[in-house]
């Protein structure tokens, strides 16, 4: 089940960054949800390369085909599955990375694990990966959309910009998706400046889901926060999550923390991140995610081959200098994933 | 499979603080491991009610039987179930609580998500959940330790106050399980002046699990950090994971955080925290939780009842004023049970 | 997930012969399920050791604990575990039995899988391992009770001996659970004549699962009869399983074989047993399970010991001579385990 | 999880009958194991419809092609996902359909699930699902050699032409893979006649895996055989599953069905079917199926509309008169399945 998420609602992914394809099939997806091509197609598109100035110049169509489970422009309750055909990959830009495991990335382990690695590219722990991802968040949320639910995410900060506002009409409007345009600009320009340096940038990803029904979470382990947190520290560079909050309860004192309710079931403000117990509580669910800086930088960097030799590394070729503008619709996606899955399982909470 | 964690290492937990008896079933648990039932006893002691000044005092044995799987000291193959029968319960101090709905608390979202509920002591929400988790905790140990694996955590902050050093050695000397002695008594001193206002504090756990083997995490759902996070936040009050440089790597650049490799196979520092692509590097594997401060306080708080009607409400009873002294052991726990299971599941990773 | 079955209803059943105790977790009911103690107790009876002259003459109590899930007599959505300690057990019975491997049981493989054995009473692979099935399938019995779905079953055949008729309202009233008076007392007058010569019996059982609305079954792997066989098959001593016309099937014809549809959505015949391409379709669902006839014989018999050598064996003790009429009990609960749980998995199925 | 077999590993397949693609997603496939294309196209050209005198004469070319998982002619330990194109679909041949229930197809119990269907060719329900069953099969057949395990299955009967010998060399050289070449004959002939009458036949498939060590098989619920059935029920058209001695089983005595042991560690005969307590012995493992006679036929069949309105049905087209021959591939790929996943979790069974 490595690759597989969720319970009734299942996505499993496959697929490298320089083989054939890419793929998702959604197992769970119930039937009679509307399915638009041209939505999956858009958020695929926020997560293609080459889409601005701050990402990587690599251009992939990244084209989603429906291979199953719609029939008449409705779900039918069958898998549904999307391929997405790799194209345009320079197979001989990755020669030397057969033999040098790259600082920050899972050439070492994959090799330690499998015995074996597609060195392509990273394969299977290429970023690339996210888009299979994205595309099966894309249907979730073609489906919360039916119940109401709204996921959304945007730069909270990069590197040491943080955005002080956040006008969410805003976010794709600049190239960051930050939702305050004074700092996406700067964080556009630091940005560019980090990477002509040879060096990149991590930050900062928050991230709301609105208008969750009170009642969604699987206590004592599937919690609605547990699974959020395995879904975001799932995406590839990221090291930290937190849910409402967060790290800064661990400041609090009770009484500041404390959501006080209000009539009929409201809540006075929103420390929790709208889930108490890991059962939703009607609030909005938010929450955050730490980005690591990309790992690929030009600068140089001590390593080692697969005989254990010391080597030295300049990574070439064409990288995000930084991840979060591009995993901001990623984690969308695997809120979306958890979310639906959820929506799902309550259907089971009563007799 | 609400209350079971595991794919292969699978931990079953049942119980409510007021029935009769809370309890795990381990299945999975590979056969000829020794079982040693004071240590299963040692660790549940470990988290118990009452064990020091800074905890609640309430008595509670917890006092573990195990009922099948062990034959002859050495656990079977079978499913390994540890029974924890309740004591000393006073079901009358909570029935005003079967009315109203406390703050921080999952008594709303357990109404929302149920329709009935177990008032009586949190039922299933109440962090007497977390003593199956520390038995089964116990067992992964067992396990893990006839691999050299072994697992520790501690106190790293309690409210405004912060450990400078970690010494091992002294954690369990400790009333806080912090491995700074002066911090120790600061975090003591500061839990018993917020109590005595009656208020309470949160703070931050800081683990390590050593010796890990490179190549366990079963990438790309569940990596390694992936189903520490889910693990984590399952935990009632925790509210944040990060796993090494975690929130601080959004600030750094590449060229700082990546971990630089020393022959044959080492690294030069540590800001993945023991993980690289979801998959152990064989450095130490670290990471942090952020606890929330206990939702029970006996200051007055603003809330409503069943009805959705305003009510006021202060917690009697004897509460914890800090969590973290006693999730230590149930993050241990926790953190045992994802490293049994990536253990066992990394033994199908080859031919 | 070796000792946990469904996918949402989830059981998982612990226990050894002659350990303490055996028990379940049943995760998954939905909460607000009226639970009547006194039924479950009452399904461990029909299955209890000793109730007739045709049982094995030990005496197990076998008396049903309800230990968390349950409050105010209604399921809370929480685990309901129970627990049902062993008592009587002869442990010094079997001292011979840890050098031997009994032809027909499972003591040679489980000394090849898991190197060790707890050897009392077949350990784990005891029949009485279904004792927890018998009480998990009691209270999906209770849950299905609510939906109009009921489930019986009674023995079709022991040894050579065919009912001919079957009056449900007899099944009970007889030692064999046969619906045919008169094959009962022949059935019965077989077995004790078989035990008497040291031999035994196998035969068949037929249950239906009746009222079941159309449209439960998750394809294509999780069909209803794919999880119906193997529940059964899951069952010790059940060598083969059918649904409807089963391998009747495979001597008739298309033209014979299809049950035509009659207006406005029923079936002038039931070859299907219920169930077309995996799903129900309004129709009782019918199966026949085969059970082999009771390894335990007290004849002698060629055997090997630990270290290979050629053994000869004659088992004492008290034992069944016919497993038929313990397992109908057993058939019943398996297929309301997998009849719960598609209940509720079907809730996901539309929009 | 409804499209998903195994436990470790784990199969998803996706696709209709009449829509883009069908395929197969393998998750848990060790790293190293080689992989030959023109074995996996080979296996599908088993399957594949077309292929001789008794099948349909439907021309698909099943052409399977890898997207993923494999990198220089090994598997990577990533997910290998197998992608077949659907071609010379008539979907105007079944528009009638989209009104009618076809009597013993899944048409009916479709649109009551899910409320929509996709009418043509059955859809999901079709028999064309089973090729990604087959491709993935043979990837695990590949898996299994490098153990030594091998499996393989036949016609045993046809209507009422049983074979009398099986001569395993003989199975792929007639069109009704029988292993009896005089009974094969036979067997040809019947199915020419019967479908000359517009009607059709069932049969029995028998199968056997050997070179299994002892000690696969997860009690209490994943039983190798018990996982055996469930991958066999879920074959369309499958009635009934047997293992051993089976349905025989019912009339043997304890003494007849024992098989005795044999020093070091044989059996002197095999009722059991090479499974003791749902655990292989060392033993060959051999089951049967039934397999129910095509539902789709020529002759006049009463069934209802949709609106519930009595209806004739001839069905035209180019139907299997029996399903025997084309499904003993598939029952031989699900046979690999359940053995690849066991061998895999049997790594664990020990410290």
């Amino acid at each position: 089940m490595n690759n597989t998420f969720g319970t009734i609602f299942c996505v499993t992914t496959f697929g490298e960054s320089h083989g054939p394809a890419l793929g998702v099939v959604i197992d769970g997806l119930p039937a009679g949800i509307g399915i638009d091509p041209a939505f999956i197609q858009g958020e695929l598109n926020r997560r293609r390369p080459g889409q601005s100035r701050v990402t990587t110049p690599r251009s992939e169509a990244d084209q989603a085909e429906i291979l199953s489970g719609v029939f008449e422009g409705k779900s039918t309750g069958t898998p549904l599955a999307i391929l997405i055909r790799n194209q345009g990959q320079h197979s001989g830009d990755y020669s030397r990375l057969a033999e040098l495991y790259r600082p920050g990335h899972a050439d070492f382990t994959y090799e330690k694990k499998y015995g074996v690695r597609d060195y392509r590219g990273g394969g299977r722990s290429s970023g690339r990966e996210t888009a299979a991802r994205v595309a099966a968040g894309a249907v979730a949320k073609l489906f919360l959309k039916e119940s109401g639910i709204d996921i959304r995410a945007c730069a909270e900060s990069i590197g040491p910009v943080r955005a002080k506002t956040c006008d969410w009409s805003q976010v794709e409007n600049n190239a960051v998706r930050c939702g305050d345009p004074e700092a996406a600009a700067a964080m556009e320009e630091e940005i560019r400046r980090t990477a002509g340096e040879g060096d990149s940038l991590g930050g900062i990803v928050y991230g709301e889901i609105r208008n969750v029904p009170a009642g969604l979470g699987e206590p004592v382990f599937d919690k609605f926060d547990a699974l959020l947190a395995h879904a975001m520290l799932s995406i590839g560079g990221v090291k930290g999550f937190e849910c409402g909050s967060g790290f800064r309860a661990a400041l609090a004192r009770g009484s500041e923390n404390n959501d006080a309710m209000t009539p009929p079931d409201g809540f006075a403000s929103n420390h929790a991140g709208g889930i108490l117990g890991g059962i939703s509580n009607g609030n909005t669910i938010c929450f955050r995610i730490a980005v690591k800086p990309t790992p690929s930088i030009s600068g140089l960097q001590q390593t080692v081959d697969k005989n254990g030799k010391p080597a030295e590394l300049r990574i070439g070729g064409r990288h995000d200098p930084c991840l979060v503008p591009r995993i901001v619709p990623v984690a969308e996606a695997m809120a979306a994933l958890v979310t639906a899955d959820l929506l799902l399982r309550a259907r089971c909470s009563r007799a």
